[in-house]
């Protein structure tokens, strides 16, 4: 069975979720998913619940506790780096079905490493390992390459209305 | 903490895999999570997920095996209004943080249920409750009502190369 490429993108609200969501499926099918959170490095309430709950699922962050807003830091840089680094070994290996790149998107339009060398490690992957991509601002190169493709759109979100990112909801 | 109403809907992959991924995110941080599943009735990889790994969330559907393609049956109309009854208890014992009603859209749009009666039985939710309602085709009047809504919105999937629903990805 052909894994395929998926990017979640958009400005919306269900990216990472969406992510989490098909993790927790595939598990549910028996299948072994590695998550890899760039640019994330605080602990949400999605990495407590894997750990906890689902050992079917490795999940491993590469970013800082904080969220880049403005220009990256040599940190940010060198924990995207080596996350990259790391996720190639883990997708030629070949032990996971489900590859999740959680905020790769962003690492790119960060420039911690370039839509390039993501693609040309994607490329290397088995035949039948699924990759999916989450973030805004997807490269016009990775959505292109990938099969398939969910914008998340906002139509209305309650942060409009002064409302703050929720444990267990969003965080 | 006053609880929201959250809108997935639009064609794209990703609306019940956000809804899957955002009640993971609830557990993992000690929330108590009631899915519904209206017009499914398939034992999908996410139910098994689900029923093995997550005692926090209890997992109901109000389908049938097939999904509806053209005329809803008398037996669709019968489950779905015994999930909505079912919802409704559900909703006012106050017993869940999160509530999904996932597919809720499909149900108004094939007429099984009215937008109206479930406006007004999410009206009476405890203030703290947040209710999530996935599936194509939200009505104005829910996008009304919500305070957040996503629209995933296909831009690339590979059903149009001819690919089939994938035990574990899809289903």
């Amino acid at each position: 069975m052909r894994g395929y490429i998926h990017i979640y993108t958009g400005n919306g609200k269900g990216k990472t979720t969406a992510a989490l969501g098909l993790s927790l499926r595939a598990v549910g099918a028996g299948k072994k998913v590695f998550f890899a959170q760039f640019v994330k490095g605080e602990i949400y309430s999605e990495v407590k619940a894997i750990q906890k709950f689902l050992p079917g699922i490795t999940i491993k962050q590469y970013g800082l506790k904080c969220f880049i807003y403005e220009k990256p830091s040599q940190a940010d840089i060198d924990r995207a780096r080596k996350g990259l680094k790391e996720v190639s070994e883990v997708i030629l290996s070949g032990k996971y079905d489900v590859i999740v790149l959680d905020e790769a998107n962003i690492a790119v339009y960060y420039n911690l490493f370039t839509d390039e060398e993501l693609i040309n490690i994607i490329r290397q992957k088995p035949e039948q390992t699924e990759i999916i991509i989450t973030g805004r601002y997807a490269s016009d190169k990775l959505i292109e390459f990938a099969d398939l493709v969910t914008e998340m759109k906002e139509i209305k979100h309650y942060y409009n209305q002064g409302v703050q990112a929720r444990k267990g909801i969003e965080s």
